[in-house]
C-alpha cells in the first residue's frame, strides 16, 4: 500500500506530488522493478484524492518511462537502470522552468543512436568531411530530406531546391539576401522574432492581421506587402489552419505580380498530433510562388543547428548567382550524421516516439484543466498540431488576472496578447498552453 | 639505383615527376620501408636533372611525411601504413585542383584527435549537449579563445567580449544588424567576398585604396565611411602589413565619430611563417573602436563552421539588446568539441604542425621559383604571413601572358589584377603565389 503525505498548501498540484513521491519509491527501490503499483482507484482513495489525479500521476510516470500500463492487469514499475538520467527531472521541470514557447523538452532526443551514427561518420570517408560544401550543403542530406519530404509530407521536391542552413533566422537572411524586394508581411498575431529579423535587417514588415481561416486577405490585397510569411499548417500562436480557399486565393495574390512570394514557414507539421495531415501550401503551388521553410530544431533539439528551406525552381538560377559564393553554415560532420540518421529511419522512429509523448501530455493536460473550475466552458483551439493549443475562456477577469490563476495552479501557459505586435485594448480571454 | 623515365614533354614539372614515382615505388613496395634513397646529388645524376630539382621532389616527399632526413646520414623512406589515405594525392591536387584563394589544405586536420575529443564529448554531459546555448556561444569556449588569444597573440579580451558564428559571413551579417551605420569601407583590392556579402545586405560598400603601409588615409578621410573593414596584419592580396604610424592614425580616425568603427580581419596571424608576430590592432586600441573577427576555418577546417569575433565592452550592452534573443548557429557538440581541442593544446600543436608543412612549401616553391628565367629580378613581398605570397616581375609581358607563362611551368597562382574591384588599365607584373 502506498502512502504519501501530500501538501495541500503547496502550489505544486497533487498529482505531480504523487508522480513524485513513487518516482523517489522507485530510485531509492521502495518499488521494485516489475512490482505491481495499486489500480488508479484504489491509489485515489488511499490517498483520499480523485481518480483524475491518480491517473494523471500515473500517466506522467509513463509518459517518461518509470511505469507501464498492461491491458487487463494493471500498472507496474519499470527497470530504472534503463532510464536516461536526462529524462528523471522531466516533471519537476514542467513545473518550474520558464520554457520559451516553440521549446519542445528534449529529453526525447535519441541520444545513443546519435553518438552511434556520429561515431561511425567520423570513423569511415575522412575525405568527404574535409571537402567544402556548396553553400546550398551536403547532397546526401537533401536527398534524404526530399525523399522524407515525399514519404512524410507527400511533397515532391528535388535536391537540388532543397538548402541547408544553421538555423531558419540564418535563412530568412539568405532570403533577404536572395530577394530584391524589402516589403515583408507577417502575421498578427505571431511569432514576434520573426518580424524583429526582417526588422533587424532593414526591411519593412507590414503586420497583417490574422481570421480564423487564415490571414485577413483584403488587408493583404491592401498593403504593399511583396513577400508574405506565413504558417498557414498550424499559425503561432492561435493554432488556425489556413482553409483551402484561402491557400488558393494566397497563391493568386501572389502570382499577380513577379516580384511577390509566400514564405511558407512548416515549423511543427511533423508533430501534428491528430486529425488529418494538412498538405503543405508548397505542394499546391503551380507557379513557383512558394517558398518553403522547415527545421529540425523542433523535432531534434535546437541545439544542432539544422534548418532547410525549399525553393521554387525558376528562383534556382538566381540564389547561384548571387549567393553561390556563399560558405555553408552547417558542419558536414554533422550534415552527413544527420543524413544516416533520416535514411535509417531513425528521424521517422524518432517522430513517432516525440508525437505518442506529446499525445500523453496533452491528454493529462486537458485532463488536469476538467480540474479546475476556470475551465468551466472554456473552448480549447487548434489542438491538433505542435505543441500548443488556444485556450478561450468564459470569465470577466482581465487576461493578466486569468494568466496568473492558471499559472498559480501549476499550467504552463502565457496570455495570446503578448504574442500581439499591437497589443490590443480590450482583454482577449485566450492562453496559450504548452503540452 | 632509382631509373625513372622523366617525360619533359609534359606541363608537370620534373620534381612532380620524380616526386610520383618514388612515391608509386614506395607504394608497390619496390622501395621498402627504412631503405636508404640515394643523395640528391646521386639521384640528380642518376636522372639528368639539376640538384635542386632533385632536392624539390624530397622536399616534397618529407612534407607529406613519406621520406625523412636525417643529419649526416641522408634520406630514409618512412613506413607507409602510418600515412592517413588522403594525404597520398596532396601533390597531385597542387598540380590539378583549382585551390581558391585563401583555401589552405586540409590533410594537416588532426583527424584522429578530433574524433576522440568528439567521442568523449559525446559520452559525457548529455545534459549540456541539449541545453540551447545563448547568442554568443557556449562559455566553455569563449574562455577557451580568450585564454589562447591571451599565450598567442597577446590580446587581453574577456570571455563575455566573444562571439562564436558559423563563419565569417555570418558574423559580418549580425555586425550589419548591430550597428546602425550603413556605409562600409573595403580595401582595393582586397578579398571580393567581403563587398559582396556586405553589399547583398543593402550596404554602401567604399573601396578605399591600398598603400605599402596599409589603406590611403586621406581618401579614408575624404570617404563618406562608417565602419572601415581591415586586415593590419596580413594584407589579402598584397601581403601589405599596416605600420604602427598608419595603426595609430586608423584609431584616431575611428575616434573622431561616435558612429565610427574598425573591423579587424585577422583571419591568418595564426599562420604567420616568420618574421616578428604582428601585434593586433585591437590591442593597441583604448577608445573600444575595433571589433576583430577570426575564424578556424583557415587553421583547422572550413567544413567545421566556427567563426568568431569579439566586441568592445561598450558594445555588449546593445549586442544583448539588438541580437540576444537569436539562436547561435554553431552546434553545442562542436562548441564543446573545440574547447576541449584547445584546452588540452591541441590547437597550439596543430598550428606548428601547419606553420612548419607551409614553411616547407614555401621553401619548394621560392627553390622552384630559381629554376626559371622568368623568375629573374623578380621581387617577393609579403611572404612571411598566411598562406601565399606577392611576386613583382620585370617583365615585359601582360598580366594574362605573365600568367599564362607560370601556369604553363606548374605554378599556382592568380593575377594581382583580378583582386581588384576597378580593374586597373595598367598591367602591374604582380601575381599571387599559393603554398
Amino acid at each position: 500500500m502506498l502512502t504519501y503525505q501530500l501538501e495541500y498548501a503547496r502550489t505544486e498540484p497533487l498529482y505531480l506530488q504523487i508522480y513524485e513521491h513513487i518516482r523517489k519509491d522507485m530510485e531509492s527501490g521502495r518499488i521494485r522493478a516489475g512490482e505491481k503499483l495499486p489500480s488508479k482507484r484504489a491509489l485515489a482513495l488511499q490517498l483520499g484524492v480523485s481518480v483524475m489525479t491518480a491517473e494523471n500521476a500515473y500517466h506522467q510516470l509513463e509518459a517518461e518511462g518509470y511505469i507501464r500500463s498492461v491491458p487487463k492487469k494493471g500498472w507496474f514499475a519499470e527497470k530504472i537502470s534503463i532510464l536516461q538520467p536526462e529524462r528523471k527531472s522531466s516533471a519537476q521541470k514542467v513545473q518550474k522552468a520558464e520554457t520559451a514557447p516553440h521549446q519542445p523538452e528534449h529529453m526525447l532526443f535519441p541520444f545513443s543512436v546519435w553518438a552511434k551514427i556520429m561515431r561511425e561518420i567520423l570513423a569511415s570517408d575522412q575525405a568527404r568531411l574535409m571537402t567544402k560544401l556548396p553553400c546550398e550543403g551536403a547532397y546526401e542530406l537533401r536527398t534524404a530530406i526530399a525523399e522524407h519530404l515525399w514519404n512524410f509530407r507527400n511533397m515532391q521536391v528535388q535536391p537540388e531546391q532543397i538548402i541547408i542552413g544553421a538555423g531558419t533566422e540564418y535563412l530568412y537572411m539568405l532570403l533577404h539576401l536572395l530577394l530584391d524586394e524589402t516589403v515583408f508581411g507577417v502575421e498578427e498575431p505571431g511569432y514576434s522574432r520573426i518580424a524583429d529579423i526582417y526588422t533587424g535587417l532593414g526591411l519593412e514588415c507590414i503586420r497583417i492581421p490574422m481570421q480564423e481561416d487564415g490571414i485577413d486577405l483584403n488587408a493583404l490585397q491592401n498593403s504593399r506587402t511583396e513577400i508574405m510569411h506565413i504558417s498557414p499548417s498550424h499559425h503561432f500562436p492561435t493554432g488556425a489552419v489556413t482553409s483551402i480557399g484561402k491557400r488558393y486565393a494566397l497563391l493568386g495574390w501572389a502570382a499577380e505580380h513577379p516580384s511577390r512570394y509566400l514564405i511558407e514557414d512548416d515549423y511543427d507539421s511533423e508533430l501534428r498530433l491528430s486529425g488529418k495531415p494538412i498538405p503543405a501550401l508548397f505542394s499546391l503551388d503551380v507557379m513557383e510562388k512558394v517558398i518553403y521553410i522547415n527545421t529540425f530544431s523542433k523535432t531534434l533539439t535546437p541545439t544542432i543547428r539544422i534548418s532547410y528551406m525549399i525553393l521554387p525552381v525558376s528562383l534556382l538560377e538566381k540564389f547561384h548567382q548571387k549567393l553561390g559564393r556563399c560558405a555553408c553554415t552547417v558542419s558536414n560532420f554533422e550534415q552527413y550524421a544527420l543524413a544516416e540518421f533520416i535514411k535509417k529511419g531513425c528521424f521517422e522512429k524518432h517522430l513517432h516516439r516525440m508525437r505518442k509523448y506529446y499525445k500523453e501530455r496533452r491528454q493529462i493536460l486537458f485532463a488536469r484543466m476538467k480540474e479546475y473550475t476556470i475551465f468551466q466552458n472554456a473552448v480549447i483551439l487548434g489542438e491538433d498540431a505542435g505543441l500548443h493549443c488556444l485556450v478561450r475562456f468564459q470569465t470577466g477577469l482581465s487576461d493578466a488576472a486569468l494568466l496568473e490563476e492558471v499559472q498559480k495552479a501549476g499550467f504552463q501557459a502565457s496570455a495570446l496578447r503578448e504574442h500581439y505586435h499591437e497589443k490590443p485594448e480590450e482583454d482577449l480571454h485566450c492562453l496559450l498552453f504548452y503540452y
